[in-house]
């Protein structure tokens, strides 16, 4: 394929709209064609997937049925959209993708990496070229999302869900050494973007 | 897992209602408690599933869609209904399970047997104690469908399908000799009864 497929991670608050725009301008200014989504990614059968996954009845929906409905939106995003789009040479930008399901599903509520990587197997052969993982310790990307220096509406179950997401991302960025990029993401937003650039500027020329 | 867990599989016309009924009957009258149930079994979250499978603007869906939902709502009802059915002693009975997905997504629509075992895989650490296929050659089902003796109006595209189900089942009672019990389901209704009853009085002594 003659695209570029990037993909972005991290918890809340990690800054990866800011990122994701900074990419997208980057590659825009140098005249490539670029696509920025996330899964659902507007398909029809996507969203009516996602819509069965966040109907708040679904109370008895178990973990091992989430990722497998994860799995089939992302399928489906691929072939629509993805693939067509890396074969016309697109860069595609996208917010979040296997890596969440590893993390969320795998780690977070305990279905296994393995057991996710087994269940997204058709997307194994459309990995991303470059993962930028933005690393923002759970305490301070949700101090920035509620604009405050407390954190007293936060409850403690809360924050442990939030760290065994972050304890997955490094897990995952463990096995995933020559794919995911860590981006310190505590930075100033200028920094940030100076750092993803400086990826970005050697894969091109690479 | 106190319980037996029975699934039912062939083609079109081959004769399964029959059969599922004459084996609730076999053990109903001797005490035992039964489940007849077919995917996606009455659960809400699968109901929701296959409408998304069923919609039929859904063009686009791809085969490997197709295949990941039907394995979510599949690990959905063994959670919620199979499994406890199985541990309370229950003897379950099932039109249709993971083989159909093998042979329909796996060889009639190309997604490939051991593709579709991969995003199955949460699903085989539960495989039927029985499967029982009722062997019936794709020309004879559909005849008994029709009830007629001439096929004119069934188009040679929809037979060529019916085909592909067929050898699909051949394979697959190939590879899983030990589960999958072959009946020939060309005799008559008593005689594929008489057959079944035989392989259940065998297991129920064995």
């Amino acid at each position: 394929m003659k695209g570029l497929f990037i993909t972005l991670e991290g918890g809340e608050g990690s800054g990866k709209s800011t990122a994701i725009n900074a990419i997208n301008e980057y590659f825009v200014s140098r005249g490539y064609k670029t696509m920025v989504s996330r899964e659902p990614g507007g398909i029809k059968i996507g969203e009516e997937i996602r819509s069965v996954i966040l109907n708040k009845e679904n109370t008895m929906m178990t973990p091992e049925c989430e990722t497998l409905l994860y799995a089939a939106s992302r399928i489906q995003l691929l072939h629509e959209r993805i693939i067509p789009a890396l074969n016309d040479g697109v860069v595609v930008i996208l917010d979040r993708y296997i890596d969440s399901s590893f993390v969320y599903q795998g780690v977070a509520r305990g279905v296994g990496i393995k057991n996710v990587e087994r269940a997204n197997s058709f997307a194994l052969s459309y990995m991303p070229d470059i993962t930028f993982f933005l690393d923002v310790r759970p305490e301070v990307g949700l101090k920035r999302l509620s604009g405050r220096d407390k954190m007293d509406r936060l409850d403690l179950e809360s924050i442990d869900f939030h760290n065994r997401v972050y304890n997955g991302y490094l897990e995952v960025m463990d096995m995933y050494k020559d794919r995911i990029v860590r981006i310190n993401g505590e930075q100033s937003p200028e920094l940030v973007i100076k750092e993803i650039t400086e990826v970005l500027d050697k894969r091109i020329k690479g």
